[in-house]
């Protein structure tokens, strides 16, 4: 969630006399010589000269491009080692801008750009301090010879002139289920088909990648349905859409769960997604000699072996679910459940609810069972960052995901293109301003939560939700309405930690007693890592280590500074081994850098890594 | 299917002396000169002034905006007709173009423009020739007050701030299927829910009209599922987009029709249309002094009377299959059907097959068969035109509806208001030189067609396909392969009527024996208001009369001239009897003008209708 400000509200460094001068060109001057330079000098391998080219804190990042990795390198140091290993076989040309670049203030310039590497073709963006380079994206766009069959080459579809297949396409449709998974191994197995797999699958579909994706659900976008009834998207329409087919313009700006399931189940099958339902993966290992894992699944009863060269897990960026252990839960007679089995609150009318935690979760939970008539409190256990939904359209994503930006030509490539362009290192610069005019905008709201004795916070930094979300993933609640009931007290606040539980209460740290008919664990989920541990190995979860965050020493997010988020679509310390996953957004955008390293790999394509993560922290 | 070519290749009047004045002025001026005057007289109300800035082959056509019809006034005392009973009610305003005016040559300015009437906003075309008015298409796009959830006006999907409504959206949903056509009232009912009804009920959905679409069969989709296998649309994905929600870029050009089957079922539920399926309607009977329906339907075998105030017919533009009655026919011993229940090929390889008939159906059939090792006959009873699909894309459409189109920003909007800019009168010349272009391109097809005996014709006139389809709605093929088969002999042609079916062949008039195992009857279908006295009655269909076709006094489309599609669209002889259907095209863009005559009913509007049409034919 991440808008563009004008540049002004950053702090970019005074500049020199000199570049003064340069940026009495116009931007379009100074792009324009900066791209030609820069192509000269990676034409003529001169790396000194490229690196030159570059601030002193400029930062490259490159979507799979050059590194076949997800990786940002800082300095010009980390330019230099990474073109050292990477300039040759890359063999980048052709760079050139897909548009007039244009004046961001401060002395800022940018502009989307386009280029060619050997094996493919690329987009990105370019910021120009002055007529220093200071951020370089380079995102794979496509392989060349494997080309997605889309809009111009797009399939025929009626088979023109006698047609030596006589099968219809419903029945090589049929053929190919019936084969892959049996006679024929898929190359890449997707654990987990909720947005993330599904978007993965899609597209790995459209590159040809012999791809199966299970779910152990019934029917795709049962992860949506079976969750509390109330539930709806906390992220409005225009950051959602999928791959190939976004949603319609009469979509709803937060989809209610049940609707967002029946686009999943619809869109799988019209992207003609291999999904197998009712399917559980049983265990996984890797052989490093033959390069290939033994997958054992059970598809709706029936037990296989699945042998795909490569394993990815998208079964949710917040892994499996972190349910506090405490004294007296054998002895509570009451419901008890971790927030993901929270049913709604429908069987709870006139009950007394302890929901315990104060994060998304609990507090769309607190707002279902209060208004469902059930007493509810809600215990704090820390501190919490709030944004209402309105700060968050209005200033958070209002410039790029909205139904003005699309007006204003601002599409979702180019919003996607926009957001990615911002290298992690400099994203808290920009969220800052956004965060604090956040607060400005809601002001009385926030005094009247902390009135209520709600704990505020607004990240260690001050710099906002979307960087919480970043690095933790979690720690935050998008306010649509319960934080007005917190206000007037129809939704209790408790503070601390809990004790123990009673037959018939929760006792909190402080001695409080809370008696409670239903306990909700609204506690937050374990790293994706741990699905690892389950049906792969303890020494394979431990091997590849956590996953999500940045490292940037804050809450929940250890040092020391990665760069991307840890293990996130890209190569892991585990062989073949990928991990998928985000809100809808980055399930969209990354899927693409994902296939792409995927179908590079099917298709023979060699693939070196430059910068493959070292782990520093198991969970 | 058509191509504005440049209006040089029609014949424009020679301009007089003050025309060829006014043309020394830009497009833009003629045209911004022609609306001010326009409006300022028609807010005179001084129909005199209006009239005269037309040509006096001027024509005006209208959809619903003016006359609560689907009608064009042809020559300038149809125009004043038209204007004294409605300019008042209409009371239309703010006249201006949409984008900058073109210069089509030969004297000839074009505009698209927008409008307002009393009750809503309109959207049409401006064809100027010289200084006058040549073609005007006024439109009604929206209702004031009514105006479609979309964009901006979207819904918002969750409820921020405490709900006093606790049902979720599924259970909303649910809430509705249990009341709607039980304790609730559909204020329409539409009879059919393939391409045409579904589209329909979307727009009707989105417009908050109260409608069931009832289907027979099983699934949405079905009506195409069901249809031989080898089965693909013959239009390109880009003549065929839903309303709403368009085809994603990797659909085929042509979909196969369990794809079309997919996305048919699928589209229902996003847009969340109310749909019955396994359902069928047995008797229907309109009351005029309740002015309502009462229809008697089997809901999978559940009987139910549904009271709408509006009925639709939208079951297929074709109407009841047309299946000869032959002498013989109850002797015959192999399988013998008509062409939309055919199977497929499956059941006859290495049999012998006669397919009566040389549309559409037939050459799909044959070549189907053919390539299935069925022995394959053709009886060709009259001459039949073809066009190569290729000639189509390129030719007939690629102007409008193609990636070409959509690149140079004629999206499906632009493209279907161009269409509709046409008056019927003057789409033959419009055709004429598209057909001639298409002879041209594929002169060695036709050349072979004509020495292996095939007989050729282009219409009547020559106008070509497209006319074909407006006129009679077959009597063409758009040559997907068949077409070779015939040249080379690998599907025998045979000419003439037929005469019997004997226990195991078919004979011509001329007495040629066909021995066959299979007899498919491609001998199109009846008109629709057949449907109507199936289950209303014989005099209702009497009454309504002919459907579709324009009175062009060629062959199966009598005169006496009609201006636009007989009773599609719009009201009809019998209160509150409507017809729906035709391709994709039409399905998507006349469910727009359908629904909102619909709506405003519904909506208490007052809906005068100008030039209700005469009745002429029965079938």
């Amino acid at each position: 969630m991440l808008r563009m400000p004008g540049l002004a509200a950053c702090s970019v460094p005074r500049m020199t006399q000199q570049l003064d001068a340069a940026i009495r060109q116009s931007p379009e001057a100074r792009v324009q010589a900066w791209l030609a330079d820069f192509e000269s000098a990676l034409a003529a391998r001169d790396i000194g000269r490229v690196v030159a080219q570059f601030a002193p804190d400029g930062i490259w990042r490159d979507l799979v491009a050059f590194t076949w990795n997800i990786k940002t390198v800082e300095s010009r140091e980390g330019i230099v080692d990474m073109l050292r290993a990477r300039l040759a076989d890359t063999d980048p040309s052709g760079f050139r801008t897909r548009e007039t670049p244009t004046d961001d203030g401060g002395g800022v310039a940018s502009a989307f750009i386009e280029f060619e590497t050997a094996v493919g073709r690329g987009v990105g963006h370019l910021r120009l301090k002055g007529d220093l380079g200071w951020t370089l994206l380079t995102a794979l766009d496509e392989l060349k010879g494997h080309e997605e069959p889309i809009g111009s080459r797009r399939v025929l579809g009626a088979v023109h002139g006698a047609d030596p297949e006589s099968r219809s396409w419903a029945e090589k449709r049929a053929d190919q289920d019936a084969t892959l998974g049996y006679s024929q191994q898929p190359y890449v197995l997707v654990v987990g088909g909720g947005q993330g797999g599904i978007a993965l699958g899609a597209r790995l579909r459209q590159l040809g990648v012999p791809a199966i994706v299970i779910d152990k659900h019934a029917r795709p976008g049962d992860n949506w349905r079976e969750r509390y009834k109330t539930l709806c998207l906390h992220d409005p329409v225009w950051y959602d859409h999928f791959p190939y087919l976004p949603f319609p313009a009469n979509w709803p700006v937060f989809s209610p769960k049940d609707k967002i399931a029946d686009w999943l189940e619809f869109y799988t099958r019209v992207m003609e997604i291999p999904y197998w339902t009712s399917t559980t993966c049983l265990s996984a290992s890797f052989d490093a000699q033959a390069e290939q894992w033994t997958v054992e699944v059970d598809r709706g009863g029936e037990r296989l072996t699945l042998r795909p060269t490569h394993l990815v897990l998208a079964t949710g960026m917040a892994g499996k679910a972190n349910v506090p252990e405490l004294p007296g839960q054998n002895v509570f007679r009451g419901d008890q459940h971790h927030s993901s089995e929270h049913p709604g609150p429908d069987g709870y009318v006139g009950k007394r609810a302890v929901v315990i935690g104060s994060g998304t979760s609990a507090h769309d939970i607190c707002k279902a069972l209060y208004e469902n008539g059930t007493d509810v409190t809600m215990v704090q256990r820390a501190s919490t960052l709030v944004v209402t939904s309105e700060a968050v359209l209005e200033i958070g994503l209002g410039g790029l995901y909205s139904e003005q930006a699309a007006a204003a030509g601002i599409g979702t490539e180019k919003a996607d293109l926009t957001v990615a362009s911002l290298p992690y290192r400099i994203i808290a610069d920009f969220q800052k301003p956004i965060s604090d005019a956040m607060r400005l905008r809601d002001k009385d709201l926030y005094d009247r939560l902390e009135k209520a004795g709600f704990s505020l916070d607004f990240g260690d930094d001050d710099s906002g939700q979307f960087m919480k979300y970043l690095r933790r993933g979690g720690g935050f609640y998008i306010d649509v309405g319960a934080s007005d009931l917190i206000c007037d007290g129809s939704i209790k606040l408790c503070h601390g930690g809990v004790e123990r539980l009673t037959e018939g209460s929760v006792i909190l740290d402080d001695g409080t007693e809370l008696p409670a008919d239903l306990v909700v664990y609204a506690t937050g989920f374990r790293s994706m890592n741990s699905f690892v541990a389950d049906f792969i190995s303890q020494d394979v979860a431990d091997k590849v280590g956590k996953v999500w965050g940045l490292g940037s020493g804050t809450t929940q997010d250890p040092a020391p500074w990665e760069g991307e988020l840890r293990n996130m679509w890209k190569p892991t310390q585990q062989q073949n081994l990928w991990f998928h996953g985000g809100n809808l957004h980055q399930s969209r955008h990354y899927s693409l850098f994902l296939a792409l390293q995927l179908k590079a790999r099917c298709a023979g394509i060699p693939t070196p890594v430059y910068g493959l993560q070292q782990v520093h922290h198991q969970s």
